[in-house]
């Protein structure tokens, strides 16, 4: 039986929040929990690309060597979705309370690619980017 | 009938290799020839998104005063399709060969999401971009 797509939609904004929220809460385990052994992730910083999950964790120890954010919030979030296969697309606010004397805000460029496999959506791809001058 | 989906993969395959000459080539027409009227574009410089086809095709106005790619290629394309959704994501070299004195080479991320409409795969996202330090 085909999953009703709005069903989908609603599986992976739900996932997607949970990831920010993961973010904001600085919970590693948490944020890798639906994501992909070969995920392929493209950061705001380098490397160039980080290939694998070990390496995606280790774009979150950077993150969080430098940033306690408090705020990583969706201005919008697009999701479009088909029965096995999904992407989402984001505008972002990210800020650092880490110290309030030196709040520093950053918004970014999201981009996520989904598959289904054993019926969980999982993360497969990750852009993250800010433009340049 | 449902699509085998390799086939679609070789579609989407065909479309992007395509468009990648068409850039080549400085050919707008031809760059625009499979988007949506209301893409959404993530470019490497600013602005910090681009919303619609008339600012899609600003964003390669832009470029192509600046750069005449001699090469758009990709280094890897890795394609994700489902029967209606589906996605992209490659790293990419760009070098801009209007002067053999002054060449400069780019590598860059792209991520393109697609969507099915009328029987054709049309590009509905695209993320350009390259890490900060």
């Amino acid at each position: 039986m085909r999953t009703n797509l709005k069903e989908n939609e609603t599986q992976i904004r739900n996932l997607v929040e949970d990831w920010a929220k993961a973010v904001r809460n600085a919970d590693i385990d948490a944020i890798l929990a639906h994501h992909a052994d070969n995920i392929v992730m493209y950061d705001v910083p380098k490397p160039f690309q980080s290939v694998g999950i070990d390496e995606y964790r280790k774009t979150w120890d950077l993150f969080f060597k430098y940033t306690r954010p408090g705020v990583f919030d969706f201005h919008e979030l697009h999701i479009v979705a088909d029965e096995n296969v999904a992407f989402c697309f984001a505008t972002m606010k990210c800020a650092d309370k880490s110290n309030s004397e030196d709040f520093v805000e950053l918004d970014f460029r999201l981009t996520i690619g989904l598959k289904k496999i054993d019926g969980e959506w999982t993360i497969i791809h990750e852009h993250h980017s800010v433009p340049g001058e």
